[in-house]
């Protein structure tokens, strides 16, 4: 994106907007929080695809009914150390982050817990999930399936989500360490953005639609999404989608909904699994502290592979972006602040950017 | 291996012949059996890095007092869904088997539990464990950190392990499914074999000692194994060092001893990571079992690449080179039987084949 193609917006003024928008929108207060400060959370990590730029995504979906505006979540089942969630269709962010906290609850009073959910939907970037337990002293999991893109090793339809994968780990003195991947090789936007420049692609990208390596990225924009190094990433995508969907009953492989798509049957029926694991109950938290400290100091004072200017652990590239952006503010394109001004308008909440 | 290098065993004849070799060397006999078993698994998969072929290192390791002979797992702490557990450095798969089995028997009470270990040894084919659980009808995980091998992303020494992971789910009517993987890009072993070969490789297998991606076998087995995808099996090798070791108490990292060297401080100091989740807690195992045969045959009747000839499911090789095995025996390479042919005599147990 060139920079005449971008703005760059305060996230508080972008925070209050969109909260009002989503206040119209007849959803409750609290859940509007939770859901809005995940999107921004998303813009100030650099993690752009999962901010404010599906806002009118998800907006559509909650005007047409696909997305409930309100209600509660079921638990369905529950013990001392897990439950069942039926996110009752809300909006994935809040059904998530409420996963979340009861699994952090759990865990705080018997050690480690773990949360399946059904019936939600797409909840963005789990990071901001896993790094809720990290805070609150817990080593956090987070696991989704998603609309399928990559096909199992050796196929070539697209049956499996790209699952992503999180887990947060609490810093010593430190920062938080918070892994957060996808089990495709990349993202398919960057597939998409070499076709737009068009360069090729890495053969390790994209199947073709007869399932074969190309580095043509338009090849694989008909095709498929690679998984992560080959079989590996493949039987990881087919394992959380076990854990997301068949352990909970939510969808599962291609019954999973579109994000994209607004018919009745495209209600996406997504399934989740969080886990918190309390560190006290297994070390002494101190304990812990001073290794991961001692940890995370071995990594980054290795040796230096040529070229390399220095060694970043899990989480550290969209730390440093968020620290950026909470100064200079998050980028918006210029045809998202379009999408965002026309919502606003409809919705009798002005544009302040 | 030529088939001329190659003699094909019995599984059972091996077995006893082991058996009765560990016997004499004081192991008591559940634990000589749960040991024996576990790399007679691993041979009969096809795993065969973790099968026999490093029992004249388990056997020096226990001779010179780096592996203890005998004793017994102290439960550090525990609660209804967790316990942290010294291995008080018996054989590794020993330790293992009664970690998972402590994992299964609280998730059938609780719905899940997870099992941390210190101080433990090698344990072998982590897919092992992990079909415990699924023949318990739970999905087990276990995880274990190694010594270190490759080098956290950006750098150029060996400060992680090739840190395994394994999933396993019961099947339907089918067989479980298995998931079982290194977060290495491939085993150190194929670089091995194709230094042997004189052949180059691909690139994303290992790095020069530079860090540099290298071509040739040589130069990365100087240097260090690449991770899977690149910074992704770096982090996810850093999550389950953590897991394994900060959350234990064991060694982490490049304290971890290495299995290979045996001096009195090559005492490794594994930790393993262990979780059974009951399946009946969360949803019907009726339900999981029919949707679990629907996912498996979704899968294996989508349309194959081109090229391909069945699509696989993670563990299905496995399983079938464990079904030819039984009735062919299993493997060894010539130089192996000779090694065995020693032991066997010094400890007046003579090989029977």
């Amino acid at each position: 994106m060139s920079p005449q193609e971008t703005i760059w917006v305060d996230c508080a003024v972008a925070r209050e907007w969109a909260l009002a928008l989503v206040r119209r929108l007849m959803v409750p207060e609290e859940d509007a929080r939770l859901f809005i400060d995940a999107l921004i959370h998303a813009d100030l990590r650099g993690v752009d695809t999962h901010g404010l730029r599906f806002l009118p995504i998800y907006v559509k979906r909650l005007e047409l009914g696909l997305i409930a505006r309100n209600g509660s979540l079921k638990i369905l089942r529950e013990g001392l150390s897990f439950a069942l969630i039926d996110g009752n269709n809300l909006l994935g962010h809040v059904v998530a982050h409420k996963a979340m906290e009861i699994a952090i609850q759990k865990a705080h009073a018997s050690g480690l817990a773990a949360v399946g959910v059904r019936n939600s939907n797409h909840c963005g970037m789990m990071a901001h999930y896993t790094l809720l337990a990290a805070e609150a002293s817990c080593i956090g999991i987070a696991l989704s399936n998603t609309p399928p893109l990559m096909a199992p090793w050796g196929g070539a339809t697209a049956l499996l989500g790209t699952n992503p994968l999180s887990i947060a780990v609490p810093g010593g003195e430190g920062h938080s360490i918070v892994l957060d991947m996808a089990t495709s090789e990349v993202a398919r936007a960057k597939i998409i953005a070499a076709s737009q420049r068009k360069e090729k692609i890495p053969t390790t990208w994209g199947l073709d639609p007869a399932g074969i390596p190309t580095d043509d990225p338009d090849e694989a924009l008909k095709g498929t999404v690679s998984p992560m190094s080959k079989h590996k990433g493949s039987g990881a995508a087919m394992m959380i989608d076990i854990l997301c969907a068949l352990l909970t009953g939510a969808a599962s492989l291609n019954e999973v909904g579109d994000l994209l798509s607004f018919t009745e049957s495209d209600k996406q029926n997504l399934g989740h699994f969080f886990q918190a694991i309390h560190i006290e109950h297994f070390v002494s938290l101190k304990e812990f502290r001073r290794r991961i400290d001692r940890f995370v100091r071995a990594i980054r004072t290795s040796r230096l592979a040529s070229g390399v200017e220095k060694i970043r652990l899990p989480g550290d590239r969209s730390r440093e972006t968020e620290e950026e952006r909470k100064k200079r503010g998050i980028p918006l394109s210029v045809s998202l602040r379009a999408q965002l001004k026309e919502l606003g308008d409809k919705y009798g909440v002005p544009l302040p950017f």
